[in-house]
């Protein structure tokens, strides 16, 4: 499950332009090759077979895959992103990007709240024994969502002179993904911080992704990579081991544990980027040499839908069909 | 959780005209002022801290929240219509209500399903600890929701000539609102009443409404105010103590307890009525004596997704957009 | 809920041209009479009266209802789409079927999610005792659903040219409807294979009907009761019972019990037919005796949510209203 989790976070970014065909390869590669090489180093022990990972072995701690699932696909993402180029039309002559709005915020607005719902099976339901305490982790991850809901609200809200609701929607998913590694860990206080600034984070992300012209419809790099990595860190900050009486024994900075835990989870984060981005970027550009990576321009404007799969997503959605 | 849902009952009841700043001001209010207090009269033993409510102490009972979060909203909701008025258009000059239909009865059915379904983690999940049975607080709720639907269903049919799905869901809700208070303490077969006559009130009360021209665009007064009141004194009528082997010990009227049980449900909807509508008036009036109650003319007629957020909610919503 | 559960599946077939009132009536009959009977027959003993039913009583095994719930469902509906014949404009007077599609793929995705996930409620959740293991029934129902909608892909792919999302979805819940009976007997391969053969079989299914003009909107009778009757077969020939350490004792043809479990297998969905069809005729053809099972076709072409219930189901769904 939490591998196809990996590749669906690719999905988002690289709607609305890539075959099918290419779809179903980045899949099985990212579920099968990519995120269980990457998850044994630092969930290997689950297996049970005695075989720990390296990370693992050297205290690394992602509770519920901040980095093992979310970042692994959202470098991934960005690497798809890159290898596929922007939308026909998302950005202007002058650089300036065109907004291309969604079919239903309404509908998006669900997905989130669906995703939210699931995130307690997630995190709380990632406790395969009774050890620790599945309540703070149903706490502190719901707080860290309220958190990144509302930081991500005001911050665009001061960016873009309107609270603007697919800001706030990124803005809980980013703070779902920053409190996944650390949920178990954290106090309540520490959660909110955590989802505050990753709320943030992801309103700045979206909009420095923008600028660079890389295109990502639905902020899958700026949520699952950039507060993936976020919240790997923040356990090294925040990991407050007596609050949960659970863990690795190890004590963030601000709990008197020093620069050590920091450091092991940012090279935890570091090796991950450089292994997922890296074999992203080898699959996606060889399937752009193959000549099967995005579809062709009269495929873009009509749809995906209708000429990949021969129907439409809904009613009144084809604006020609005839070409 | 509970505050929050009682700030989200009235959000139906304003919706489609106020100011997303007034939005924000009255759920803070809602949420950190007048439902904590009024909670605190009926539920304040569960805090632990030795210190109980005044209604608690003299044996009020309300499970879930049929007052203590459904009327408590609801009598704020229609403080928040009463003083924004009705939309634009939907009253006519002669005093006949203009049916403003929704965008998606499909979604608005989806919604209702979320919302039953969530009510099994509102009432069976209210129970903190291992007493009583969760098993029949399931039960009661489904079967009140079923007989709520049917009974609204058939009353609607007999008032409008045809059989209306936005009554039945109201009806549904009714039935989900009314059982909150009294699931853990009556029958299965009163449970069933309880529920028919929930989904009778809720259609009568949205005819009431529209006919003294409060315009609730979603009927939250109808089912979180007017079934809120019922639901908590069914309580006083229905209460089998000895069903459950659990509660304050007190018999309602049909069981052999009198009137006392009844009169102090009573007690507790209409102090707890008094408070709410009295801040609900408090807050809703001093809005709009500051001006920032009620969007502009302009805003409304072009949607408030679009000038209030910047966005449309769905494609091909707006009428128009350049004016 | 499983009364209910056969009665709506009647609905996806018989949709979009009949009457409400027929609607109501046959929901009726499908849950107080045929259902219970013949549930009776093979799940009786559950009511713990001592009771048991006849297939019961010989060892047909269906754990949570491919025969009980769904191919009873399903043969009703065949019986209903055959009575109401098909709807206007679908079959041309060549003879090939026109396509009408529905109006939100995203909606329709989404409904067989909220499916696939009630079926955990459904499969697992029938363990009404602690016996047997609820984890493997989860992983059981899973796979094959994983199964289904993977050989549902392929086989329309192959057959159609493209890969067909309502076909998909279509395989997801065969593989569903079959799983449901032999969950808790059989080991994950062979679920797995249980699967496929159900997405295959859900997709030819649909050719079939089309081509023999019965005209079954969502695919009902492919998906309940073709995959109903496959699964309930494969009890015959999957059944592992030392895989489970419960059961009646009896192995399937494939892990050494010979063709005595197939065979009491196949009597239980055949008797279950006889009974379910001969009693879907019966209603359909007297309600279509009676004048009340059909709508008009200008109701037909007006939309039944217009005339039947006096709204529109969605915004700018309407093409003509004012004849």
């Amino acid at each position: 499950m939490f591998a196809a989790t990996a590749a669906t976070i690719v999905s988002g970014a690289v709607a609305e332009r890539i075959e099918f065909k290419s779809y179903l390869i980045y899949s099985v590669l990212v579920s099968a090759v990519v995120y269980p090489i990457s998850g044994h180093w630092m969930w290997g022990g689950l297996a049970g077979d005695g075989s720990k990972g390296w990370l693992e072995l050297m205290g690394f701690h992602d509770f519920a895959g901040s980095t093992v699932v979310h970042s692994v696909g959202g470098w991934i993402a960005l690497a798809g992103a890159m290898a596929l180029g922007p939308r026909l039309g998302k950005y202007r002559p002058d650089g300036k990007a065109n907004p291309i709005p969604g079919h239903s915020l309404v509908l998006g607005t669900l997905g989130v709240f669906l995703l939210w719902i699931g995130w307690f099976g997630f995190n709380p339901g990632s406790y395969t024994a009774g050890i620790g305490s599945i309540g703070r982790v149903a706490m502190t991850t719901n707080l860290a969502a309220c958190a990144g809901t509302t930081a991500a609200l005001i911050t665009a809200w001061v960016i873009m002179g309107k609270p603007d609701l697919t800001m706030a929607l990124n803005g809980s998913l980013a703070g779902l993904v920053a409190i996944t590694a650390p949920c178990d860990l954290v106090t309540a206080n520490a959660a909110i911080i955590i989802g505050l600034i990753a709320g943030v984070l992801v309103v700045l992300a979206v909009f420095f992704f923008d600028k660079v012209h890389i295109d990502d419809p639905v902020g899958a790099v700026s949520v699952h990579c950039v507060n993936g990595v976020w919240g790997t860190l923040s356990v090294g900050l925040f990991a407050a081991p007596t609050a949960a009486g659970y863990g690795n024994g190890m004590a963030g900075l601000f709990y008197g544990g020093g620069v050590k835990f920091l450091g092991i989870q940012l090279l935890g984060a570091g090796t991950t980027a450089v292994w997922a981005f890296g074999m992203g970027v080898l699959i996606f550009f060889t399937l752009k040499k193959l000549g099967i990576l995005r579809v062709s321009e009269r495929t873009e404007l009509k749809g995906l839908d209708l000429v990949e799969h021969g129907q439409d997503a809904y009613a009144s959605f084809q604006f020609f069909s005839n070409t």
